[in-house]
């Protein structure tokens, strides 16, 4: 049995979800309070982070590191295209959105509004929110000009790349922080993975204290 | 012919040197003041960092992507291995430097006491040098303990893992950061990679300002 210990809004661990989800591996969610580096977890991973996967009896962390093994594990259907150069762009835009949209943009909102309150950390730094509202214009017309030359993120079909994107933006999307209206692409493209079967289970999160809006579970938002 | 365009003690950029030098591959180096985001550089990196590798008629960005790519185009010699299994652990190591190593360690003394100085940005946070004193000392004990089980950083075979290893602590080490009493394990690994061809240009790289301890190009240290 593959199990995943994670927090619900984690794009990391939703990046891991719709990966598992997509190749039609079944999963145990396992919720973690990693922060309290509770020390069976630590033991888990010495790196005190989620999301932890168990899975052909081993422990595994990193998202990037932990996708990449699902892929070569589980190459069916495929969420990497076959050639270098069409490799090299998918891993890219993982980059881009693990490392500078969640610097910018998901470290500023989501745990400023969610991780801060939830792990007791006191109020949000307005200056902080603003800055990641700011910062997600620019982002979404990033992707918005990407998707005028291709059908997904990383090219003409769905990647990895478009996973990583959607997990950062499903969760601000929980805390009503993304504005659909900013880039019509972005809006199709969203309507279009959302409707996956794989992101049924982001969909139907709940996350005690934080009420999505109403069109956050919409497929016809 | 491929070019680089990077920082000499930036990580990031060491890790990409390495892997083409492993790999004999030509490079010219063009140091880039990527902080001043002139908008030549910004054309050729939306990201706004280093490294920019142009290889193969294309500008790429991303250390971790453009390492892949380098192995997926010029697989021998080797730094991945074959199998899932012990492609997920070069990996997973890959990302604890790049990603923990490097924000709880590098950025707190590499980029306090060298970035600060040369990018104008006044004197060193001492309470950031402190923290990341502190933290390298944990750090060099996990390898070592990685090392007690295994002849190289991920397995028993040299890999990109360890050219991400050598390459945050060689940047440390060009400032005397690195206490190489504190693990043998450590201390010898480092030996073995710092004698390999691939390292030359590293122990050659000058930064006006700093210079390094005596030490730092001695490869019987």
């Amino acid at each position: 049995m593959i199990r995943l210990f994670h927090v619900p809004l984690s794009p990391f661990c939703r990046k891991v979800r719709l990966s598992l989800a997509e190749k039609k591996l079944e999963v145990e969610l396992v919720e973690e309070r990693y922060w309290e580096q509770d020390p069976d977890f630590m033991r888990r991973n010495p790196a005190g982070k989620v999301p932890v996967l168990k899975m052909d009896g081993r422990m595994m962390a990193e998202s990037a590191a932990i996708c990449e093994y699902i892929e070569e594990r589980h190459p069916e259907p495929p969420l990497m295209p076959r050639n270098p150069e069409a490799r090299y762009e998918v891993r890219r835009i993982v980059s881009w959105f693990d490392d500078k949209f969640h610097q910018e943009v998901t470290s500023k909102l989501l745990y400023e509004r969610v991780n801060k309150k939830v792990m007791g950390q006191g109020y949000p730094d307005s200056k902080n929110v603003k800055a990641g509202a700011k910062a997600i214009k620019y982002h979404l017309d990033y992707m918005g000009w990407l998707l005028d030359q291709r059908r997904w993120l990383a090219g003409d079909v769905m990647t990895l790349a478009d996973f990583a994107g959607a997990a950062h933006l499903s969760s601000l999307d929980y805390i009503s922080d993304v504005d659909w209206h900013r880039n019509a692409n972005v809006k199709d493209w969203y309507a279009k993975i959302k409707s996956r079967p794989a992101f049924r289970s982001i969909l139907a999160d709940q996350v005690s204290g934080f009420r999505p809006p109403a069109h956050y579970s919409d497929l016809d938002f």
